[in-house]
Parts: structure tokens; C-alpha cells; sequence
């Protein structure tokens, strides 16, 4: 249901191929013009003419050998104990231009690729002959052709060389120059007008304001645009107003073959790109989204010029994913090629749903077990730009499909082609300390990291899907690290592997207004506390000291965390906590120094937690993961960690601290 | 061997990894340096730097939903039939700079992607509210943090967003926009100086001298150096003069950060090089040969100030394999990028020799039957330009194996990316009604025509790996075209389509100055013929009628064919005779009028040959084959063949007219 002025439409939502099937109906997409290049310029543009060729190639019968151009039939019969003399009459070089001819019982000395003299049908190589002054012994007889490459062989004159709508890429510039031509006509880059919508938008390179964020999709869908080998037009930001949103569109018509625009999420923003979008016809708006989820909100019109307006969803991976599904082929027909994308196999990691009549999309991130690819879904409608970050590609799920099976084959379509797989998984808690030794891995190793929490990454480590697993989980019974979570959860197929040790406190304004000293102060009346989500170490640790709070004063934890003012106040971060208390939104916080340090606040210590690397067993001989421990050991790592504002390194860091069996 | 001034010297060759690790261990190869780039404009570049971000992302706890802000402890218990009500006390707009804050018992009113007012920590969605006046009640209970994205949860500040040396495409430049970043620094692109020597080329776009060629390579390595994301600087062409190549060699080091040669290949040529590159060091020259085949001539040079110089095979599929060997992890690591290749499987689809003890290297042509990919290998030492036109990429036969089968599994290292599989294989003889069928076919159709003969094309369908082959064969016994031939062949899973009939005859000199006027006259003493290959549907055409006058004569034909001049003298195509007699290299050929034509000579008509089309009954269901044919059939097709001379159209053009069981 859309509503455009006063009327109420009902209109349905299409399928991505209805969709494009409605654009191709109304408006005749295809090449926007024409242009000459030199063949130097060519790489990746467009024939736009079917090209013949105006040579023979080679353009001359042609010795592809060193040795003697003779007529076969003086040769017939030669052999090693009779050989044929003939007489030498010439020399022939490459690229010589004068030839001498010859006679029966004549030959003439001949280089590779050097024109055949006129009377030659034959070369006799080097090897089988014996220059004696002016005579050659020929030791071995030839046929007609034999060892000459005769003129027009390898292309006729007149001979189609390549088709209109062919690339130009190395062979076929090659090709091209093969026959001689230097200059070729070739279709135009489209130009493609890129438009972002919404009041929150700042472009990146200018300041934040409160509630701002930067803009995303003119940059993702830019390049995606080039990807395409079209020309992207960057209009900038367009604010929720109908003036403006009719100025910048009026204009990108103007100057451009197709026109996207990238949405704000506002119910207004949306009703406004409506109104101006229907405006630009007759047609005005064919296509009111897509029975697909994300694309939903997809959009496409027609002015009355017939030219195109597709409006993308607002979350940078949706409105890539739809870029695909509809921009792409829409750009290719726009330069007359095919849609190339890269697909490849996988399997599920774990369960993802359908969308119960629309067809669902799902980003996904691909990981190399060892055993063959697995794709971990994404969040298909999700603003986490993460979701980009992880992305390599997106599965489609039929309208008709219920869902899809942990373990299940599915084929990716990749986002680009140049997708290289990466040969070290790093799943679990974030931290700085990587930060400091991802960059200082040689270079074969291709990590990635994958920040899920502690529990996720043990998870991932006994699933066998991780590399490493960085972990930092206290027992609340025994204060101890790590290793009871080992035991408790079973992953048996893993290591622990020593890793350091960072500073746990609470984090105070600079200055220490509230004269905050202790886990008790977090009970005072008059302190409004920050918390971590259920599951981070940090919470665990908290709650730790909570519940021996609550066992001194004989209370149930659950009534003391009642007088927690802020106790459900939950982030999931170390930096979020920190900000909120920069930002004045709570009085304290428990998270780490290093957090603390970085925005300039203070820092009330309550002791060190280690940060632990579980890995599989079966990895330690993997490259990549020795590769992670000769680093973790390496007094390069040790300086830089110790650097850092509470971090420490433990004499046995690198070492294994636990085995499963 | 060898000679370098008066010395002999004798080198080893090196296999690839062995010459890479000369070249890594002589001289440090890396990037070039950097410069800061745009964003907008950093497609496909390389990041020079880490880059972490200075912002949190989102940079404010930010709703996920429109809804209304809440304090989660405030709605526990709530349900469909215990609405909690609560007062609003504002409304928040994404973008919003100005919050209001909520104090237990109020909500407020927010919508998607706006920020979180203080006070609120969780969203209750607009689908489980009711609002009545400045009141809401709400339907359902939400945890803290539910439908909210807090600060730094997707992105921390400080936190490393992108690693140096990532190529930034659609998905990395989103992270640099998300976290604010306009410029980033980026790796210069390294400059590649290409140099084509020999005294045989000219360049394309100026008129060919006698026993001269065009240069591909410049072209070829120049698109080559462009897919790696560097810059070519194209030098032109060097002739056989020390001082010529000593001053390009010169300018070249001087203005670029790898010099490429590709060489010539007159023996002259190759001293003259490695005297040139030897002076360029110390070091000079570091590898003198591959043990690679082809690539036995690729030299790599170090001059004084550390730059490279390579020198690659003259043939153009030989010098792209050594480029892809040997040049593409240079320049990968001169932009620290990984080389990033496409291999794909395939079945070899005849024999192919291992080169004893060298490594061989085949250009390969792939073909989709339908059943699997299969790999045609093509000759690895060629000039030929229609290696590299069918060339998708090659295949490697390591130094131990003897040869492979046909029907082994073999790897092929493409080319390009942007392999986009045929669908339609045309093989078998070359025809200019095929020229102009084929840019008529429907744009689906990916027509890859290969250009064999007629009897390759027979078995080319035999096998069942050709779609469609165009043939033209006379039975000698009854003068019957293709036919006979698919009978005798056994050609039995495939269908004879009807196709045209093509006007063969003598081409002579315009004014036709022998006064030819039949096959006998190619009897004369004073005349010299031009013949065409065995095999070819022509040459079975010329000795069908010279068996006849044999047989008239009472002599047998291997008697007869003694007296002709120039029997022997064979070229392999229509094209190539009329091209001998346009030169006066013969008096005489026999081939077809178009080709007459082409060259403004005159014919002499023999008669009327058919050429038609095998096809294998199992593709005749195939969309691409369905095209054709519907094509052959059309009258738009039939109009453009009848303008063709010596051409003449069926009235049974397209039928099915023998087919095999």
C-alpha cells in the first residue's frame, strides 16, 4: 500500500525478474552512443561494430623456422645417407623486403618469421642441413607447406576478427593489432547519477553532528557502478524536502544515462520519493518493490526522456545485494554485455529461513575450513555496516523454500570477482592487542576477524569452523580464566593457548567527579552505571564481584542488582561503555584500561583478566596458525603489546595451556 | 650457450620458482611509493596504511526500529492483556540533534536509525503500541538493548577497520565512508615500460611494408599490465641496433619501475639484448632461460639502481604465459597484493606431450559440451594469432610427466576473470556465409566459431564436442556432397542441416591473361597453379576432376599430377589462393568466387558446391543451436547470403536432410 497524495494505491510487489522484464517493456534499454579509442586505450570497453579484417594474416607466406627455403620436390627422397645438394642463391631475413627467387635445384637461407621467397613451397630447418660454401646439403626431405605458415592461415582478409559487444581484454587487443587496426570504435560508459537520501547523512571528510552518521552508499554503490565499467556521477546528499529531492533528480537526468538513489529509512522520505518520482513521467514510477526481502522498498521509474530511476534500499548490503539483482544486468545491457558474476559452492553454517513468499537474500561470509567453504548468513536487513565488512557474497532463498538446513549446499554469488579466500579465522571477544598483531603477520597469511564475543568464538573453535578464538571468560565459582569454560563446554577437539593480560577496572569521568572507588559505590544511589551484555567476560566479572557483594551483606544477587541504578543499561562493547561514560550518559563503567585511555578518562583498576587463544587441534600445523604463534611469541609483538595502556604479557604467552582429548 | 662478446658462456635455466627466487633474493621488490587518493575515485587501488577508525560506528546508541524509546525495566510483564502505559514525552526524527530525556514511567516516540534519547534503553516496536493522546500503551516487554544498536557496537574507535595492502573495492570503501574517511592512502601504481624489438614490425595503424607484421605484443602486454592494476607506458618498437636498444633500455629505466621486452626472434636480436641488459648491472643479467617450453628465451636483467628488466618470448600466447608466470607476482608484490588467478577444471580433449624435462605451458581453448568443460590444447610454440584468439587460458605439464591423456583432468589457468563460458561451438571449415550468419545471432548466443577444416569439424561433432560444423566434402565415386561423409565417418549421432550452396571455380588474374579456361589448362607447361591442402573440400574438388581427365587420358593420377606445375604449392585457404594470384606467385588456383571477389580477380565457374551443417542430435534441443537454425531459416538471413557472390540459397535451406541412428 503506498500512499501518493491523497489516493491510496495498492500495488503488488514484483519479482526481480518481473521486475526487470516491466523495465525492458517500457523503455528500450541498450548502448547510450559510441565512442573511437585508440587500442592502447581499450582494456575493458565495449566493441561496438563487428570487426573484419582488412589483411591476411600472416600477410605473407612465412617460414616458421630457421633453415632453408626450398621447393619440396627437390627435397623427395633425401635422407641421412642421401642427401640432396642444392645451390644457395640468397639470404632471407626477418622483415626483409627484397627477395631473391628461385629455380629448381635452388635454395635460399631463411630466418624464422622471414617472408618465402617466390619459387620456395617448403623450409628444410637448420638441423638437416650442411652449408658447404654456396651449396647446402639437405638431409632430410620436406612436403609443400611444411614449416611455412602461408598467408592468410591464421585470419582471411575479410574475415570477421571480433563480434560487436566482445570486451577488449589481452587477446583481443591482440587481435586487433593483428590486423593492423589502431582505433576502434566502442560504446560509451554510461553515466550513472548517485544520490543519498535522509537528514542523518553527513558526507565523509566533514564532522559529525549529534545524531549523524556518515553516508555509505554513495561510496559502496560508486564503486559497484565502476565494477560494472560505467562512469558513476557522485550528486551528494539530499535532505528530506521536496524541492531539493526534484532539484538534484531533474538534474542527474540531466547529465546522466540512469539515475540511483540510495534510501533514507523515513516513512516521509519515502512518500516524498514517491511523489517525485511519479512526477518525472509519464510513466513515471512501473515498479513499486520488489517481493523480495531486503528490496522491498526497491523502486524504479521511468521519465518521460526514458530515462531510468531505480531507488536501493537504505542498508549498504541490501542495497548492494538489489544493485545486483536489478542494476547489473540493467548496466550491462546498457554497454551490450553479459551479467558476469562469480558463484561458488558452499555450505550453510548454520539454519537460515526463507521469507515466506518473497525471496530472501542473505549476505554471507565464507570461511575456509580446511574440510570445504562455509557460509555464515548475515543479517539480511541490517544498518551494521559489519555486515558489509564480512560479506563476501549474499544465497538466495526461493519464495517457496521454508528454510534452509545447517550444512545445506548453497551457491554464493560473489560481490566481486576478486574474492580470495582467507586462511586464518579469527572468531571471538575483540581486542586491541590483535589490533596491534594482525597488521605484523607476514603476508601470506590472510586474516580475518570476526568479533562475536568470547562465547561465540568458543563455539566457532569447537564447531571447528574457527582458527583462533580469542577468549577471555572467568569462572564466577574459582575466579579462574578460560580453561573451566574449556571443560565446561566440551571443546575437547581444541587448545588453550596463553595470551596476556588486560586490565580490568571501573571507568570514571576525568577526575573522578562521583569519588567512585569500588564495586560498592556502584550501589549508591546517586551513580547511574553503564553495563556489558549478558555473556561478555567483562559482565561475568562484574557479576563476580557483585555476587561477593551480595554474599558479605546477606542478600540475593537478584535484590542487590535491583539498586544497581543502570544495571540493565547493557552495551556490547569496551569502547561503547567508555563513550556512554564520556558522553555523560552514565557515571561508570567496567571495561578495560585500554578503553578507558582512549577517551582520555579515568581508570579505577580491579584487577587482570587473561585474554586466551583457543585453537583446534588439528590447526597447529596449519601455516597461517604457526605463523600467529611464532608472532604471539615473537619480543617484536611482546614490546609493542606491553605499549599499550594495561596490557601485560605472561612469561608462558604462546604456550599451551590446556589440551582437550 | 651463450655467446656474449667473444665469451661462451653456459647457463642453466631455472624453472619459474627458481628465477622468482633470484629475483626476490638480488633486488627488494615492493611498492613504489603512495599517494593519497579520494575515496570516490579509489577503486581497485591498494591501501598503503592500517587504517583504524576515529569514530565509533554507529556513533550513538541508534534505534533499529520506529517505534517508542523505553526503559526496558519499565515494560517487564507487559503483555497483550497487561498493557503497561506510559507517557510520551517527545519524539525523535533519524538525524534528530536535540534529545529529549525519559525519566521512569515516559517513552518516546522514535523512529529508525535515530538516536537514543537519554534515559531509554530499549524500543519497543510501533506494531506493539497504541498510542492514545501523549500516552502509549504498551502490548509487549523488551529487554534492555532490544531494537537498539549501541554506540560502537559495529565499529569501536580505535578499532583496525582495514588492513595495508587491502584492495579497496564496493565493500572496503564502505567502511572507509562508515567511519568518515574521504582520503586514504593508496599505493602508487608501479609505471611498466614495454618495449617490442625486431626489424619484421610495424605498428598497427600505419601501412605494412613488404615482409613486414604488426606488433601485438605491445598491445597485449600493455592490456596485460593494466588487469595487474599497473601502468603501461608503451615505448614502441626497436629495431636490430645495439644504440637503438640501448637508448630505449635507457629511457625506459629512466622513467619507469619495470622495463618488459618482448623479443624478436632472430638469433641477431637475442645477443644484441643480452649484451644491451648485461651492461645495465652489475648485477645485469640474473636468469638466462626458463626450463619451461615455451620460455626457454625470457631473460631477467637487474640494472645498477635496482630495477628490473624482463625480456618474454616473441609469440604472443608464449609471451602472455611468461607474463602470467613470471611478471604477474612481480608486479602483485610491487603493489603488495596476492596474485589473485582463476583455474577452473577440465578434461584435456586429445594428447598432449610433456616437453622431457621442461615444464610445459598450452595455450588451451575450452569448450562446454554440456557434459563438462574439456580443454583444447593449442600449439605452445606458435606465431600463430588464432592461438591467442581461442587461448582461454593454459594449461601447465610438469617437468616428470611424460604427456596426459585424452581425458585426463587438467587445471586451466585462465587468462582473465571474465571467462564468459560459449554456448554455441562452431567448428569446421571457414565460410563467409558464417561471417555474416554470426553477428545476426540473438545476443544470448556466445557464438565461439573455430576455423578446422571440414574433416575437423566432422569429428569435432563425432565426439560430440562441437555444436554445429560447417562442411564441404565431395565424394570422389559420385560427386555427392557431406553426405557420404557423414556415412562413411560413422557420424551417426548426428544430423546433415541443409545449409547453401557456394560457386567454386579457377581464380585468375583479372583479363584472365593465360586464357584459362578449365582444369585442363592446368596442364600447360606454361602455367603455374596454387593448390590447397589435403583434407580441404576443395582440394578433394580439384582431384576429383583431374581423376576424370586421368581416367579420359588413360594415364593414372599420380602421373598426371607430375605435370602440373605448382600441385605441390598449398595453401590453406580459399582466401590464401586467391591472395598467391592476386601477388603473381600463380597463374591459377581453385576456390570460391567470394574470395575471387575479394580480390578483384577473375573466375572461371567449376560449379556448385554444398556446404552444410553437421549437428548432433542431442544438441538440437540446445537454445543456442535452436537459434541458429531458426536463423539459417529466416528470410532476413537468406537476403544478406544472396547478396554474397557465389553464393545461392536451398529451397531446403535449414532441413533435416540425413540423419544417423
Amino acid at each position: 500500500m503506498v500512499e501518493v497524495g491523497k489516493r491510496v494505491i495498492f500495488h503488488e510487489l514484483l519479482t526481480p525478474e518481473e521486475a526487470l522484464n516491466k523495465v525492458f517493456n517500457t523503455v528500450r534499454i541498450g548502448p547510450v552512443g559510441t565512442e573511437v579509442v585508440r587500442i592502447e586505450d581499450s582494456y575493458g570497453r565495449v566493441l561496438a561494430r563487428d570487426v573484419y579484417s582488412g589483411i591476411d594474416v600472416p600477410p605473407f607466406d612465412r617460414s616458421t623456422m630457421d633453415g632453408f627455403a626450398v621447393r619440396a620436390e627437390d627435397t623427395f627422397g633425401a635422407d641421412e645417407l642421401n642427401p640432396v645438394r642444392l645451390r644457395v642463391v640468397g639470404n632471407v631475413e626477418t622483415g626483409a623486403e627484397k627477395l631473391p627467387s628461385i629455380n629448381p635445384g635452388e635454395a635460399v637461407e631463411i630466418a624464422t618469421g622471414a617472408p618465402m621467397p617466390p619459387g620456395a613451397n617448403a623450409v628444410v630447418m637448420v638441423e638437416y642441413t650442411k652449408r658447404v660454401g654456396d651449396e647446402v646439403f639437405i638431409y632430410r626431405s620436406v612436403t609443400p607447406g611444411e614449416n611455412v605458415m602461408s598467408a592468410g592461415s591464421d585470419i582471411m582478409v575479410g574475415e570477421l576478427v571480433l563480434r560487436k559487444c566482445t570486451v577488449i581484454r589481452e587477446r583481443e587487443v591482440g587481435l586487433l593489432a593483428a590486423v593492423g587496426i589502431r582505433e576502434v570504435e566502442v560504446f560509451r560508459r554510461p553515466r550513472v547519477s548517485i544520490i543519498s537520501t535522509g537528514n542523518e547523512l553527513v558526507s565523509p571528510g566533514n564532522p559529525l553532528g549529534p545524531g549523524k552518521i556518515y553516508d555509505i552508499n554513495t561510496y559502496t554503490i560508486s564503486h559497484a557502478v565502476r565494477s560494472m565499467g560505467a562512469e558513476p556521477i557522485i550528486m551528494g546528499i539530499v535532505r528530506d524536502n521536496i524541492d531539493e529531492m526534484r532539484d538534484a533528480i531533474k538534474r542527474a537526468l540531466s547529465i546522466s544515462d540512469l539515475v540511483l538513489l540510495s534510501g533514507g529509512t523515513s516513512a516521509g522520505l519515502a512518500d516524498l520519493t514517491y511523489r517525485v518520482l511519479d512526477e518525472i513521467g509519464p510513466p513515471g514510477i512501473i515498479v513499486h518493490g520488489l517481493k523480495v526481502k531486503p528490496g522491498k522498498p526497491t523502486v524504479i521509474a521511468v521519465s518521460r526522456e526514458g530515462k531510468l530511476v531505480i531507488g536501493l534500499p537504505g542498508y549498504p548490503s541490501s542495497a548492494l545485494m538489489i544493485f545486483n539483482i536489478i542494476v547489473k544486468p540493467i548496466l550491462a545491457k546498457m554497454q551490450c554485455m553479459g551479467v558476469d558474476e562469480t558463484r561458488i559452492k558452499a555450505r550453510l553454517a548454520i539454519r537460515a529461513d526463507g521469507a515466506r513468499g518473497r525471496r530472501a537474500l542473505y549476505p554471507v561470509a565464507l570461511v575456509d575450513t580446511g574440510h570445504g567453504i562455509v557460509a555464515y548468513p548475515l543479517p539480511a536487513e541490517s544498518g551494521a555496516i559489519s555486515t558489509l565488512a564480512f560479506a563476501d557474497g549474499y544465497i538466495v532463498i526461493p519464495e517457496t523454500v521454508e528454510y534452509l538446513e545447517s550444512g545445506d549446499e548453497v551457491e554464493v554469488t560473489l560481490f566481486t570477482h576478486q574474492y580470495v579466500p582467507s586462511n586464518l579465522y579469527i572468531v571471538g571477544s575483540h581486542d586491541i592487542g590483535l589490533d596491534v598483531l594482525i597488521p605484523m603477520l607476514p603476508s601470506f597469511v590472510k586474516a580475518r576477524v570476526i568479533n562475536v564475543g568470547s562465547m561465540g568464538g568458543l563455539y566457532a573453535v569447537k564447531r571447528g569452523e574457527a582458527d583462533v578464538a580469542g577468549i577471555h571468560l572467568v569462572d564466577e565459582e574459582t575466579g579462574q580464566y578460560n580453561i573451566p569454560y574449556m571443560v565446561k563446554y566440551g571443546v575437547n577437539n581444541a587448545v588453550l593457548v596463553r595470551g596476556y593480560l588486560r586490565e580490568q577496572g571501573l571507568i570514571v569521568p576525568r577526575g573522578n567527579p562521583k569519588n567512585i572507588n569500588g564495586v560498592e559505590d556502584l550501589l549508591r544511589g546517586d551513580v547511574r552505571i553503564v553495563n556489558r551484555n549478558k555473556g561478555a567476560g567483562t559482565r561475568f566479572l562484574l557479576d563476580m564481584k557483585l555476587r561477593e557483594i551480595a554474599s558479605k551483606m546477606g542478600v540475593s544477587f537478584e535484590d542487590l542488582v535491583k539498586k544497581i541504578n543502570g544495571y540493565y543499561y547493557e552495551v556490547r562493547t569496551h569502547t561503547a561503555v567508555a563513550a556512554a561514560v564520556a558522553q555523560g550518559k552514565a557515571d561508570v563503567g567496567i571495561g578495560i584500561r585500554a578503553a578507558a585511555a582512549m577517551y582520555g578518562l579515568d581508570f579505577i583498576p580491579l584487577g587482570w583478566e587473561s585474554y586466551d587463544f583457543a585453537i583446534p587441534i588439528d590447526r597447529l600445523d596449519k601455516e597461517s596458525v604457526k605463523a600467529f604463534l611464532n608472532l604471539l611469541r615473537s619480543n617484536e609483538f611482546k614490546e609493542r603489546l606491553e605499549k599499550l595502556p594495561g596490557y601485560k604479557v605472561p612469561s608462558d604467552i604462546g604456550s599451551i595451556v590446556w589440551k582437550g582429548s
